[in-house]
């Protein structure tokens, strides 16, 4: 199943942006990052539960909004993407 | 059915700033909003085109990504949310 992460924290803070560094990590480790807080995850339910433990784990619940969405299948007819996608490391510095 | 919408801009410029405004606006038309990027919104499948004409109108296609993702049915099973989620004005100006 395709699960959506999507994670809102401040990232004026460095605290914040240490979070949603970890937060992206976890993600990784289970699909890709297509934008600044959103995470597309290929999990089976094991690994769902795995991964949403984990979340929970690196999240501040005082702080963040963490949110995990479950597409309808088959999920490649039910996404759409426009505009400028590019699966940068959104972490990474800048080199031109 | 559900559709979430993920939008990714600099919210840095002006412009970013206005486009987001819009984008939210447009969405909230049919559902709400839930983190600073992110909008649910509840429509048929006429609704959908109209939405996705209307967003489409509003973005950057150079600069900014749009994401469409529609949920598993029934949705009120399929999205879980943790943390500090709170339906607030998020363009309004903060008052104590």
């Amino acid at each position: 199943m395709l699960i959506i992460v999507t994670y809102d924290v401040s990232t004026e803070t460095r605290e914040g942006r240490k979070r949603l560094r970890r937060v992206a990590k976890v993600c990784e480790g289970h699909g890709q990052r297509v934008q600044k807080s959103v995470f597309e995850c290929k999990v089976n339910l094991m690994q769902f539960e795995e991964l949403e433990r984990r979340l929970l784990a690196e999240i501040d619940e005082k702080e963040d909004s963490l949110r995990l969405y479950r597409l309808k299948e088959p999920f490649e007819l039910h996404v759409k993407e426009y505009g400028n996608f590019k699966a940068v490391d959104f972490e990474g510095p800048l080199v031109i």
